[in-house]
């Protein structure tokens, strides 16, 4: 017999609570966390008037980047759909390609993909990391593709194959070894959308740093934040030294003279951003440490839970646990839409998965391999408040 | 007989640095400035933990850009390039479009033409207004246009033009009203970049709300900085929030499902910049004031100059002074780039215009019509050091 939708629901929300503070009444989802020098370093950009693509808080702030993730190169920019433009761009990705990604993402990937002229195609999840299936990927380019003189075809659709783009889907790292081993068999570009994922580890290398591009974002609502902002990373220097040029309008060094040589963006991060930045970036170890805490609270609270499971990192991979996510089981998965609107009552701003991609107008059309497990995690899971500062605070109101 | 070249510099020289501050040794070409409540808004933002797309400054930033410059709706975006891809795409230029546009601009109004698939075609300039020329862009369109089902074709290369894109140069309006009569008379969309024109002012109405859209920058060259940043305006109502739509990911409003209705871009101004953006805009009357008073200083010095010209606000209007410009008088403007370097030499952080358009790889296939007053401008100008900060401390040393 299953219990009355009310009851299941406060149980749920219960179990949230129990690892939450005690003292607060609203739990948003992911707030930033400015403690450190954010202050010192901002003012210091306004009392030199170096707010803009002049300062050194931006190349400092790349520099951070490349020590923490291991990447050659780190690259700021306006943000991380930027940044995946440019990195679609020079990996080569041209009008009428198509790109293999996962349908459950961010609408930055698909989007991404668009501004290039290309087609998504999207592919199903794993429960293990929720991120993009090897197998299903290997399996349906087993069914699809040729190649022809070294590059990869969609028989079906006549359209060349030129990237993967696999998500480390809410700061869990994919299974990134067999997809590298895809991509080598079908001659493809591996770019890894590790918006989601910094201070995420696969086999102890940061993510983003596998495939010849990775890339950050550094939005509001991310680990991390500059306000606005993102990063390409390649451990390829020329790569790394092109990004560079085509994002801040491929003007050539002079000291007076105004000559660009390509046609190129204006995505430079401004240095006020790349200010803030740095003070997060000083921090982010005691940010991943709270959420860890606060994870493996939720963890054990689910534990103890007979309606949701909590997603804990896959093996081989340490989570920056950006966003917690539980998954409701059966029969009560499809109460997951009231459950939403219950929480947020009650003060626990909880959200679904992103609607997969190919269920928006604009992508609905495009090609697409079975979604089973795409369609139920995105039906089943809710992430649940994750910010940094309600492990601090509930380390003080005690467990 | 022609005077020898370093005496003609040092008098030029001895020019500029009569109206600029005593106590200094070197000149910027423009400096923000930051004398307002930037820190106590700035402070607000990181306090709160709003530094990103929720908080209070961005709307108000926008309703200030609402006030000052009369347009119905304005629309903080990344920067000015991002908000000229955006009215150019809302203006519905497409693939294969052509758009007709200065040659003498800055590289952003020819990458935003480029981004939408779509060619600029290059037009001249006016001496007087430094800006597209109304009587040249006439002839040519008399020239190459005809109407075919009420658009405009060029009967050379048989694509449709679509727009046109005047840019107030240096922030001296162009001849807008002539530019108006063409359009109708053409069938033609006029978006105003008036990215340097924030102040400017044509026949007593803000620069860049004469087109269906009008774009602005901040960024930190800019007369008002946020770091990075621009605004599209518009005074169509329904217009401004499908801008304001596209500009934010094209979410649908919803307290926690992620639905999104058409491929649209990330962006927004972080609110941390917009902060900034609207102590900036409390000071702008003083910056005005005090870039009025150093042009008015530079015009004055420079009436007693043999070998350059100031150029002044064209007739019927009330420029910012972005750009101080001068312009050197034959035979010494071959002398121009010599002259950069010996002024860059003795501290003064002085430019030329941009290379024109045509003359950049990327652009030198596009169509164009003969640009001699562009040719001249660009060769026998130079852009003088023009911060408000330069009048504000001249003030103080005494004239």
């Amino acid at each position: 017999m299953t219990k009355s939708q009310d009851s299941v629901f406060s149980e749920i929300l219960g179990t949230i609570k129990s690892c939450l503070p005690l003292e607060s009444e609203e739990f948003n989802l992911h707030e930033p966390l400015f403690c450190g020098r954010e202050w010192e370093y901002v003012k210091e950009c306004l009392d030199t008037g170096w707010v803009s693509s002049v300062g050194k808080y931006v190349d400092k702030f790349e520099r951070m980047l490349e020590d923490y993730t291991g990447s050659r190169k780190a690259i700021a920019v306006v943000n991380g759909t930027a940044a995946m433009h440019v990195c679609l761009k020079l990996a080569g990705v041209e009008v009428g390609d198509e790109v293999m990604m996962p349908a459950l993402t961010f609408i930055a990937t698909a989007n991404a993909v668009s501004y290039c002229g290309a087609v998504p195609h999207f592919i199903d999840s794993d429960f293990a990391t929720m991120g993009l299936s090897p197998n299903k990927l290997d399996d349906r380019l087993r069914e699809i593709a040729r190649i022809e003189s070294n590059q990869c075809v969609n028989r079906i659709t006549g359209r060349r194959i030129k990237a993967v783009v696999p998500v480390h889907t809410f700061g869990h790292p994919v299974e990134i070894d067999s997809l590298i081993d895809i991509c080598k068999k079908y001659s493809l570009t591996l770019i890894e959308d590790a918006a989601e994922s910094l201070g995420s580890f696969y086999k102890n290398k940061h993510t983003g740093t596998f495939g010849l591009f990775g890339v950050l974002s550094f939005n509001g609502n991310k680990i991390v934040t500059t306000g606005g902002g993102g990063a390409i990373l390649t451990n390829d220097e020329d790569l790394g030294k092109l990004a560079k040029h085509i994002t801040t309008t491929a003007k050539l060094p002079h000291r007076w003279a105004f000559v660009h040589d390509r046609v190129a963006f204006n995505y430079r991060m401004p240095n006020i951003n790349a200010a803030i930045g740095c003070a997060q970036i000083e921090q982010l170890p005691v940010f991943l440490g709270n959420k860890r805490n606060l994870a493996e609270k939720y963890k054990k609270a689910f534990d103890r839970n007979k309606y949701a499971l909590f997603a804990s990192e896959p093996s081989e991979t340490r989570s920056n646990y950006w966003l917690n996510t539980i998954k409701l089981l059966e029969p009560y998965a499809k109460m997951r839409d009231h459950l939403l609107d219950f929480l947020h009552d009650h003060g626990v701003k909880a959200r679904p998965p992103w609607q997969l991609m190919n269920m928006l107008q604009m992508y609905r059309d495009c090609p697409r391999d079975d979604l089973t497990n795409s369609e139920l995690i995105c039906a089943s899971c809710v992430n649940i408040p994750s910010g940094a500062e309600l492990a601090k605070n509930s380390q003080i109101a005690g467990e």
